[in-house]
């Protein structure tokens, strides 16, 4: 039984979905209208916009369809769904695209996540301000990643031209909450409603870019480690999800909030490759396929690297022990994801220091 | 730094060569007569003789070569390393190609082997007989593999056919060793010098096929371990060798004796996919590439089971805790190697169990 997927998007997240699925013997259809997306190098790709009717059509002659990019128009997957087997389905896809909606799920399932008002005019942003306070944020419903669509309001001053600022799209205002770090918690869920739970990620951001991710996240008490659970558990069943989901969250003394979800194979969860017992990439295709899920135990502690803007000379990164390169092949730029390191070590200090080791490398090489 | 790699022979090593190499940012070029060759599906494949001049000529337009088969014409590879770095070199892999030159490097190198005697004659035959006695295997010197080209000798009217039954091809009659169990061991040299070397891993064939691996092999002695590296390190050293290179070992009491050599990833090092810190196909690549050497150290018990003949329905095989399935896309055939799955467990206990399980699926399907 050769299963055909045909998937949205052929970036690095495409690329290491084709690699984990051809053990499995599964073929690839990719569309991107990249002809130069990583994916494209190891299986087909149709190179045309989601929209378009005939790269639709040969994605609907596959057995199931899925994306590894959430910004497909929805109307383009609700079409397909029609036709082919889409995971996950247009719905949890349609709350994913928008913050309000998400939000709004979040509020429905007894989620906590910050304060917001949704804004689509300059006074209705001023109002919102006054009833929220400053600081807050100011974020697009819609195609916002990497930092992107969002400005900090810290004073009143900020406001005037915020609007303008992300380009007077729907928004919403939220409340700057002050945490103490950033987790993140990924989770599949099969056809069947099986659901495994990857551990809590610890992750640092850079200019507003996933930065560095720890695995298992330190210093977590089980009762954190079973809310995290709970609360994507509970997203995953109000979506009717099949697949791998991702949350963002933040950490505030021994409460969880929810920032926003990818309804997608995550970055914070690339170390799963390495240092899970089946990867998120793997998981997610066995939960599209309607496979048996993996085990999401951790193998021991690891971490992943970003490499943001180049990649570093492999002979140096490869030096560090018990690290293993993802090279994207994408052409180096200022701020884009190029690649990633994996690291593994006996300890999470350990894991840490070789970290350290590959961001200097990185730091002192150019693109 | 994109290495571009070209690779004689396509099939499930050169598939998983590529699926290896991909992450490190490698691309690759192979080169098999057959159209439906796996490595095909991943990368870029020339379907053509291995010594057609065209298909050398592209070989001869990568930074670096290799191959996964040995039975590539040894002229071919001597005149491609005029043009590119082969690894490993033609030496190494004229040595490998026939068992009486490998028997003699054994031999140089004081690494103890079962007795033998060339035989190019049925006289030389009855006198390698008389002076060896029996029970024997007569081997071809070359292009035996999975049991192919060798004839068991147990009684004196056995002698009569089996110069005939093997083709009249040059070879060896061999002592037939009364072993404890057979064990390999694979180790990977750098263009430096540097060597490591993986655990020894116990084998179990049938029918003259690889069906089962077990690593850590069990109840292995420190002398044992030791004793291997020493023996697989002295060949790699001896035949100037970078690469991966695997060496099949028999265990008498507390002997090894050397059987064969592959100068090549090998079958029995598919659990290192997910039971070591770097794989054998990542290191071969690491070390043809003048990369830094990966860590080879088992991440705990781990198996591998060969699927000969067909793939059982991957949702069976899925369902066992932590195994892990390589479908290589072939079509089903008889003695065929067409898959295999690794399992890992806490003990080579549930590790052993696992596999069971995975051979009853094996049994109870069809192709």
């Amino acid at each position: 039984m050769t299963l055909r997927i045909g998937v949205l998007g052929a970036g690095q997240l495409g690329w290491m979905l084709a690699l984990a699925g051809a053990p499995l013997g599964l073929r690839f259809r990719f569309v991107d209208p990249n002809p130069d997306a990583p994916a494209g190098r190891l299986a087909e790709l149709i190179v045309a916009d989601y929209e378009d009717p005939a790269a639709l059509d040969a994605l609907a002659e596959c057995d199931r369809v899925s994306y590894e990019f959430e910004s497909v128009p929805v109307a383009a997957v609700e079409a397909l769904g029609g036709r082919v087997l889409v995971c996950p389905g247009a719905r949890a896809l349609g709350v994913a695209q928008d913050r309000a909606l998400e939000k709004a799920a979040f509020a429905r399932l007894g989620i906590p996540t910050a304060e917001f008002l949704t804004v689509a005019s300059d006074p209705e942003l001023e109002r919102a301000c006054a009833s929220l306070g400053l600081p807050a944020v100011l974020k697009t419903r819609r195609l916002g990643y990497d930092g992107k669509g969002q400005v900090v309001l810290r004073r009143p001053q900020d406001i005037a031209g915020a609007f303008d600022a992300i380009g007077r799209a729907p928004a919403i205002l939220e409340r700057l909450v002050p945490f103490d770090r950033e987790l993140s918690v990924i989770a599949v869920r099969s056809e069947r409603g099986e659901i495994r739970s990857y551990g809590l990620t610890e992750n640092t951001h850079r200019d507003g870019i996933l930065h560095l991710s720890l695995a298992p996240a330190p210093n977590v008490t089980p009762a954190l480690e079973r809310r995290a659970g709970e609360i994507i558990g509970a997203l995953l069943e109000e979506l009717d999800y099949v697949g791998v989901l991702a949350l963002e969250l933040f950490q505030v003394g021994s409460d969880l909030l929810a920032n926003e979800m990818a309804p997608r194979v995550h970055n914070s969860g690339h170390w799963t490759i390495d240092g899970a017992r089946t990867s998120q990439f793997e998981n997610h295709l066995r939960a599209v396929c309607g496979l048996p899920l993996g085990a999401t135990d951790a193998l021991g502690p690891a971490g992943m690297l970003n490499l943001v803007g180049h990649v570093p000379p492999a002979r140096e990164l490869l030096a560090i022990e018990d690290a293993h390169l993802y090279d994207y092949g994408k052409a180096p730029r200022p701020r884009r994801k190029v690649g990633h390191l994996t690291v593994r070590g006996p300890t999470l200090e350990a894991v840490r220091n070789r970290l350290a080791v590959a961001e200097q490398s990185l730091a002192k090489s150019s693109g």
